[in-house]
């Protein structure tokens, strides 16, 4: 049985991952990934892969769902970065 | 007394809040905010604040510490964004 707050969570994650897709489709069109660095990009793929770690500790099927999905869509931009530098 | 799965979440809040933070900076001194639209930074605001409310509710130190900051940095996004468009 899912409760209240882990509806919130899911919400949370549908909006937070949802809201890095047009980036990943605007990378994947243009071939440019923009200003951002290569570090800031692997701080925050090994970061999302801790929150990753974290969530299934806890046992959060939100955390879990949104940081794996959001730890893909990060390798895909990092990858995008070092091919199109 | 914090336990080894707090500390991982520490880690990946300061890891992922500090990749914010160039982009916040690059934009504050560019006052370009990209391509990023509107929609994806009012959707990532609330999925933050979503996440914030989560993070209260199931008592996660690191979890309330990486949303509130990320909540700020991201509605300073979105300040910049509705003012340099």
């Amino acid at each position: 049985m899912i409760d209240t707050f882990e509806i919130i969570g899911l919400i949370a994650a549908v909006l937070t991952t949802s809201s890095f897709v047009p980036q990943v489709y605007k990378t994947w069109k243009t071939k440019s990934v923009g200003n951002i660095s290569l570090t800031m990009y692997i701080a925050m793929f090994l970061g999302i892969l801790l929150w990753l770690v974290y969530g299934i500790h806890i046992h959060s099927i939100s955390m879990i769902l949104a940081n794996s999905i959001t730890a893909v869509l990060t390798l895909i931009m990092l990858i995008f970065k070092l091919r199109y530098k």
